[in-house]
């Protein structure tokens, strides 16, 4: 297996190739995508996806379209939540947020477009694998994403608004907006690699602590990391009736609640056969990273 | 072969349950996605779905699944066509349209969810088939309705606002924002009927010139039918600075071209080796009908 950063670069290099790949493209549409998806960021899922399909013995070039669909979705799921009707957000990542840079109208369109060039880049995939293993990914990763998955957790971030933070809310939230999309790149990655259902749902178990794991870190970094330091947010600003772990359990649960979830994926995934030392250090530099 | 109102009614009465199948939904995300999936219309885009599969020789219950993407496909489209982003209506149908009754978040998230509840449920059907017909399908489809296809012609509609009508704008946006979404049902009922691609194509075909004379006979009737008359658009708000046919062609000119285009439609499907009445009859009825 290689490093996070070969994952990375793997990902980051073939993201745009892909987009492109699916033929012509309305310039301004083709604009407004590329602004988001080369934004940069962690590339967190199209990592996972890889990784998880090379540990089972998969190839890496057979699990590229799926990883660059995954961080498409990502991407699209990104520039919706920052829309006016949604979290209403200027600035993402430093740079203007979509809508700001190319208007309403052609942010829905650039979202919608990325989501749709997901399932193309899959379904092209699928037909070139000749086997069941690409449909397969598909279904998960699509599910994952979806009105009982991602979408799902969106619906009730948005409804809640303005509600005081319930356990069952918050967990239900962040399980779906934050969890699904992790819980896919592994159960996806690992049925690439043609593993039975079982490997799948120890995969999926792994994605869904870390999931927590990595939301709950976000939540505490809000308040107490380098961004809420430098004003950036206050600890008011992340707590006031948002369903945020922090508002449920103070900084000093949260974070121990963090903890508990990265080494609950880390048990997940030591029940694998596989040499799996990248995913144990993946779920513990979760909860110690810094920003 | 059966009636239009007979595929009509089976892929009616399938929408709603094929979309609850996915599992559970949040109950208001569900409510926004039902609004739109059952405010009626004529699912023109399933019938010709079912149609086309039937006549070829391929089966209702497994082009079922792909029928329902489709309307789903078309239906958020019209949900995020309306928004105030982008086309800005407060009624489709003679109702509240999806953000006048549910505000804009969650209409973003309703036009997702239909999207994604799409590519799940094909994919699933996709699975069940088993051999590379169900993924073919939904290639076809998800290319259709893509940023090559129907998401290409939204982009250039909404970037050319404002502009004069011009034939080759015009004409872009109209094979891409109507004709991809009525080849998409042709070319995938006949790849679900195990049909070659040259058969396909020509499938593909007939549903390019329906598509145009569709486009067209829409145009005309919005400054020439019951809903003009009743002084729910006027001429002028119709061809003002608008990408439409008439404000290009004149009425004469659209109508002259719908005719010619309804024929080209009839001269393609004519090529095929089976009995085909119902969709010579579409097309021509496609261009005869008052509203």
């Amino acid at each position: 297996m290689r490093t996070y950063e070969e994952y990375r670069q793997t990902a980051e290099q073939a993201l745009t190739p892909m987009l492109t790949s699916l033929g012509e493209i309305p310039e301004r549409l083709l604009e407004a995508m590329r602004y988001s998806l080369e934004a940069g960021g962690k590339r967190l899922r199209p990592v996972m996806l890889l990784a998880a399909c090379e540990m089972a013995g998969g190839r890496t070039d057979t699990a590229l379209p799926f990883a660059c669909a995954l961080e498409m979705i990502h991407t699209y799921s990104l520039i919706h939540d920052d829309l006016p009707g949604m979290d209403n957000d200027d600035l993402r990542r430093g740079k203007p947020t979509n809508h700001k840079a190319f208007g309403e109208g052609m942010a829905v369109l650039a979202g919608d477009g990325l989501l749709n060039a997901a399932t193309e880049l899959m379904a092209r995939a699928a037909l070139q694998i000749g086997d069941s293993r690409g449909i397969r990914a598909m279904e998960i990763i699509m599910r994952h994403a979806g009105v009982t998955g991602m979408i799902a957790g969106q619906a009730a971030d948005l409804t809640s608004e303005g509600e005081m933070p319930r356990e069952d809310l918050v967990t239900y939230i962040h399980s779906h907006k934050t969890a699904d999309l992790l819980e896919a790149p592994m159960e996806a990655g690992l049925a690439l690699a043609g593993a039975d259902e079982e490997t799948c749902r120890i995969g999926r178990e792994y994605g869904y602590h870390l999931g927590l794991a990595f939301q709950m870190t976000d939540d505490l970094l809000d308040v107490t990391g380098d961004a809420a330091l430098m004003g950036k947010k206050t600890g008011a600003d992340a707590e006031l009736n948002k369903m945020t772990w922090v508002a449920l359990r103070g900084t000093d649960g949260t974070a121990k609640d963090a903890a508990e979830q990265a080494e609950l994926a880390v048990q997940a995934i030591d029940r694998l056969p596989w040499e799996h030392t990248f995913f144990t250090e993946l779920a513990r530099g979760t909860v110690s990273r810094k920003q």
